[in-house]
C-alpha cells in the first residue's frame, strides 16, 4: 500500500440473499423487508435481496416475491435477483427485480450438485433467459461460483474461469462476478485472476464475491483492489456460512470491509455507524452471534476509560 | 503478489503466554507443559512459552517457573519469556528462559495503565536487565506495545514509535517487536511503519504482533510481509482475546496464518495437519470455541463428497 489516492470501492450487500439462504432460523417476510430498507438507507448502490429458487432447495428464502414486493425501493439502489434457471428468472422479472445474477459453477460436479445442470444447459438456459430481459431496463450480472477452488474437485483451471466469463460476455452479461463460494481463494491467485478477467472487462463490471471460511476473506479484497478490482459482495455481520464446516465463517462482513476501508482511506459511501448498529440486532433475530468482528470490537475510534489494573501484555 | 519465489516466513507460538494470559479458565502446570511441549515439535523456531508477572496481576500464568522446569527443550526452539521489569527478568533468567522479551507501551497512558510506571521509569528498568544478561547466552527482545494505536489515547506518533526502537537498540536489544496490542492497525499504516523499522534493523530482528480484532490481522500480516517483515507473531486457534470486546478475536491465529502461506507458496517449516490437531484439543481445555477458521473448515485440499440436494448458490 502507497500513499495514493484511492478510488472508491462499491460494496454490494448480500445478507438478505446469501447471508440468510443457509439460516436454520425463519425469519418472517416483515422481518426480511425490514431488514432490506434498513440497508437501503445505508448507502449501500446494490443489494442483493433475494432468490428465485425452488422453496424445496432453499426454503429460507421461499418468499421473494412477497419480499420483493413489500420492500420500499431507494431509487438510488439497484436490488438484485439471484436466479439459477427460466423459472427463477420470470419470477424475478415479476417481482421486478433491477437485476438478475445468473449464477453457474465452473466445477461441473458443482454445478451438476446445486443446479441438477451441466455447465452447457445452465448456458442454455442463460441465453433464454438474456431473451426475456432483451428491450427492458433490467440489468444481467453472470456469477462463477466456484472459481477460486471446488469443495468437491479441488482446484480449478483458470483458463476455465476465462472461457466460462467469455460465454457469458457473449451471451449478453453487463457484469461478472467471480465467486470464491467455500473460502478457498488466496491473495497470489486472486491477483492472477483479476488481471486476467480485467484484461476483457472494465473493473467497473467486475464484482468479487469472497468468504471468509479460512480467515482470507478481507486478504482477498485486498489482493484484488491493489490490481484494479473495485466492486465486492460482502454480507452485514458475516452473515452465512458454509454447510461444509459448522461454525465456519461465511461471507466477508460488510461492516469489517468497510471499517477497513475507512482506515486505510479508501471511499466507500457508506454510514459505517449504521451498519454497526444494525448488525448488532442480527444475533437477536437469528439466535446466534455472527462472526463480523467490528459490531463486537467497535471502530478504532471509539476509545475506552483507563480501568483499575493491568488491561493486557 | 507476483509470481515470485517467497522468502521464508518465521511463525513465534505465543500461545501459551498471549492466549492464555487472559483465559477466566485456570489451565495445570501439566496441561501447559503438554501444550508447549506439543508445539516443540511442529517446527516452530520461536515459542513464547509465558509471562513473569505478578500472579497477582495475571494469575492465568502465575506458574511461569514451574512451567519453564518442566517443559522438554527442543534444542531447536528458543523459549522465549515475556518480562515486564527487573523481578521479573530475574524469575526468567531462573527459569532458563532463552530469550527475554522486555514489554513497554508507545503509549503512556497505557504503559502506566499496565506496567504502573511512564515509559521512562520502563526504559531505565531494562537498561537494568539487559545488564543482568551481559556475559550470558540470553537475548533480548524489545517490544513496543499499542505501536499501531492505543484504547486509551487513539492514534499513536510513528515519530515516537521510531524513537523508542531507537532507544531499544541503544540499549542493547538484539530484537524489536511492533505489536498491535488491541488490533487497530490497517495494512497502510504497517507498510510504512515496517519500512521505516526496516531502515534501521534487518528483517530477521523485527517481528510484527497483529490481533485480529477488526478482523484485520491476516491483511496486515500481508502487508508487512510485502514491504520485508519476515517474522510474525501468532497464537494456537486465535487463542486470546481482547480485555475491551468480549467475543472479538485476539491474536491472529497460527494455523490460518499457515495455511495462508501455503496457499500462497511462502515457505515456513511449520507442520500444519500437527497444529490443526493440536489447535482441535483447545475447545475441550478451555470451555469455549477458538476464533481460528482452518482448524473448524480443514484445507482447501480436504475434498467433500458430493450431497444429495443444494449445496450452496
Amino acid at each position: 500500500m502507497s500513499d495514493v489516492q484511492y478510488d472508491k470501492l462499491i460494496v454490494q450487500e448480500v445478507a438478505p440473499r446469501d447471508g440468510l439462504q443457509i439460516e436454520k432460523t425463519w425469519v418472517d417476510t416483515p422481518d426480511k423487508v425490514a431488514l432490506i430498507d434498513a440497508l437501503s438507507t445505508a448507502g449501500f448502490s446494490r443489494i442483493e435481496a433475494g432468490s428465485f429458487v425452488s422453496p424445496k432447495a432453499i426454503p429460507a428464502l421461499r418468499d421473494g416475491e412477497a419480499v420483493f414486493h413489500q420492500i420500499h425501493r431507494n431509487p438510488e439502489v439497484i436490488y438484485v435477483a439471484l436466479v439459477p434457471n427460466r423459472r427463477g428468472a420470470e419470477r424475478a422479472l415479476e417481482s421486478r427485480a433491477d437485476e438478475l445474477n445468473l449464477v453457474m459453477s465452473a466445477s461441473q460436479t458443482h454445478n451438476l450438485a446445486n443446479m441438477r445442470m451441466t455447465r452447457d444447459q445452465s448456458l442454455a438456459a442463460f441465453a433464454k433467459i438474456v431473451e426475456l430481459t432483451r428491450g427492458t431496463a433490467v440489468t444481467r450480472n453472470g456469477t462463477v461460483a466456484t472459481t477460486f477452488g471446488c469443495p468437491f474437485e479441488g482446484k480449478i483451471d483458470e483458463d476455465l474461469v476465462t472461457s466460462i466469463v467469455d460465454r457469458y460476455l457473449e451471451l449478453g452479461m453487463q457484469g461478472i462476478t467471480l465467486a470464491d463460494t467455500t473460502g478457498m481463494a488466496n491473495p497470489r491467485q486472486v491477483a492472477r485472476i483479476v488481471k486476467r478477467v480485467l484484461g476483457r472487462i472494465p473493473a467497473s463490471a467486475l464484482t468479487l464475491h469472497f468468504h471468509n471460511t479460512r480467515g482470507l476473506g478481507l486478504v482477498n479484497v485486498m489482493a484484488a483492489y491493489e490490481v484494479g478490482a473495485r466492486r465486492f459482495d460482502a454480507s452485514l455481520g458475516g452473515l452465512g456460512g458454509c454447510p461444509f464446516a459448522p461454525g465456519a465463517s461465511g461471507n466477508i462482513c460488510t461492516e469489517d470491509l468497510v471499517n477497513m476501508c475507512d482506515e486505510v482511506g479508501i471511499p466507500h459511501g457508506i454510514d459505517l455507524d449504521k451498519l454497526i448498529t444494525l448488525s448488532r440486532t442480527l444475533p437477536a433475530l437469528l439466535g446466534h452471534e455472527m462472526s463480523g468482528q467490528v459490531a463486537k470490537a467497535g471502530r478504532n475510534k471509539d476509545l475506552h476509560p483507563v480501568p483499575d489494573g493491568i488491561v493486557c501484555m
